[in-house]
């Protein structure tokens, strides 16, 4: 967790190096991260290959300004924690890249400590790191590494036809808690619900990596990918990679109490559902012989996972399907960022 | 490579896919980055240990918002390939995240190519990484893989009494090419010297790797590690790291025509020289018998290396002396963020 940059200077032990042993080393709990004294960690593969995934988040892009420092640092890290698990791997560390504007001790120290309780619940330690002083926006840009068996890693492409199409969790809250934020209309629409409003903000800023269902997904997953752009468009890559399409019963996707209410009584369409994106949840083709011991798995793993449509032969787009097999419209399919 | 974000949208395949198929594909030439096609790589140990580096360059900070794409392209791989070899580790590959304030076709194409010219240089591919729109500052997060056989990372700590100091190429160049762009003394000083103003700019917007060195760090250092904050402040880190202190001769430093004209009309001080940063060349600890091994190796390499003091016992400071043997104070040692 070195500084490089360009001329000016301070004594030593700077500021940052400072910063870094007193709220950063405590995560380094992994031989390989030589408490971040180093210019470089070493990551063993234990015989395994090593999975490696990057996400950053931008202030005002993926989180806002007034977001709590400690949300800010697990939603960081659990975006990446979720491709690892739909990869089907075990987290095995990160490494961190934290642009600032100045340092700002109490709102570093929660931050740091936030970053430290999900290290460990997750079994993913700080391996090193680089923080930057930046004019703009504050940056969080985490690169993530899994464990897996060689040649065990789960694609986006497998899927085949007669796959079933799978989900962890619920769909769209995420979304519906940055329209809280944002007092849109799902803000009006829970003006009296403050638990509602809650757990939809609190899906948008603290994502669930379902880091538990990652060897069920390894064991039984023709393909599998997170949602984080919108179940409709990460659908739509997961069926091109793997040359197929699929048709989805829109009445199948799992939706919490809050989101299944502002549906319910028209304050939001399905677009916002299965477009917003920030859902963090698992996407995965199971094929039929393999759903029982999936499902079971998943029981285990206590990690809720639905059944929404199929697997199919074809190159055209995902289709969405209501209740009278009428195909829905879905302008966008997802988030992109130009 | 793909996109994690909030909530907003776009019709697939969307820009962002689109610009990392055309100008980042080529460049994940290794089958781990399954054609930047999936949501992590997988990284291949071949029996040895992965060596993770992660260094972000902030514009405005690290190199000019009217600096060339491809200059800093190539410096935002470089500083990490700088810490590969530092590290005795031959580069594996990197991952990127990429935060941009609009998709400007023509930077990104220039800014890719020379990306992708550094990636087959160097033997390191891209294996993914993630685009990000930001409100503010351009910045570009590495993070890069080195292999290395098990246990045979270089280290800041194994300096011992009686090593020789070494360093690489010249000092102080990028710290002087960066006042040139920014209209200082040396500018000033060098109106009529255009190439002498072009030796000391590129040095501080393209650092030179010094990848082939990485052998003869790995096969003959006691302690190494590369000089990206200045001299005497990371020689000072490689000597608290090593539980050592060290004495240089201020006039063994090797300089660049240029900066030996600076620091000889007193243009320059030595400090501008030590503690300014941006050389991204190796320092190690050499013991005094595998001094000439080193050299043949360096020389072998066709890099530069020179003895320019020695690891004494002690906790304090490293001295810099000069001719006379008189210390030199050092007011500032290295550049800090904070």
């Amino acid at each position: 967790m070195a500084s490089d940059k360009p001329a000016s200077a301070e004594r030593s032990a700077s500021g940052e190096d400072s910063l870094i042993a007193r709220y950063f080393k405590p995560l380094a709990t992994d031989p390989g991260a030589f408490e971040l004294g180093d210019d470089a960690a070493v990551l063993k593969s234990h015989g395994d290959e090593i999975v490696v995934t990057t996400d950053a988040i931008v202030e005002g892009v993926h989180f806002l300004p007034n977001d709590p420092p400690d949300t800010i640092a697990r939603k960081a890290l659990r975006v990446n924690l979720s491709d690892v698990a739909a990869k089907g791997a075990a987290p095995a560390g990160f490494v961190l890249t934290l642009a600032l504007r100045k340092a700002d001790e109490a709102w570093l120290k929660s931050f740091a400590q936030a970053l430290g309780w999900d290290a460990i619940q997750y079994g993913c330690p700080l391996l090193g790191g680089d923080t930057v002083s930046t004019p703009g926006p504050l940056m969080i840009s985490i690169t993530a590494f899994g464990r897996v068996a060689a040649g065990k890693m789960v694609h986006r492409t497998g899927a085949k036809p007669g796959d079933l199409v799978v989900v962890t969790g619920t769909i769209g809250d995420a979304a519906l808690g940055l329209n809280v934020l944002r007092r849109g209309p799902a803000a009006a629409a829970l003006a009296d619900d403050a638990a509602a409003r809650e757990l939809l903000v609190g899906r948008y800023r603290m994502p669930q990596p379902r880091t538990a269902l990652a060897k069920a997904v390894r064991d039984h997953a023709h393909a599998a990918m997170d949602v984080s752009d919108g179940l409709a468009g990460d659908l739509a890559k997961l069926c091109a990679a793997s040359g197929v399409s699929a048709v989805i019963e829109a009445a199948s996707i799992p939706l919490s109490g809050p989101a299944s209410n502002l549906f319910g009584r028209g304050i939001v369409g399905i677009e916002a559902i299965v477009s917003g994106g920030d859902d963090y949840e698992i996407l995965c083709a199971i094929p039929p012989t393999g759903l029982d011991a999936f499902k079971h798995a998943a029981q285990t793993a206590e990690v809720p996972a639905a059944v929404i449509g199929k697997i199919v032969a074809g190159a055209s787009s995902p289709r969405f399907l209501d209740g009278q097999g009428r195909e829905i419209a879905l302008p966008r399919l997802s988030y992109s960022h130009f």
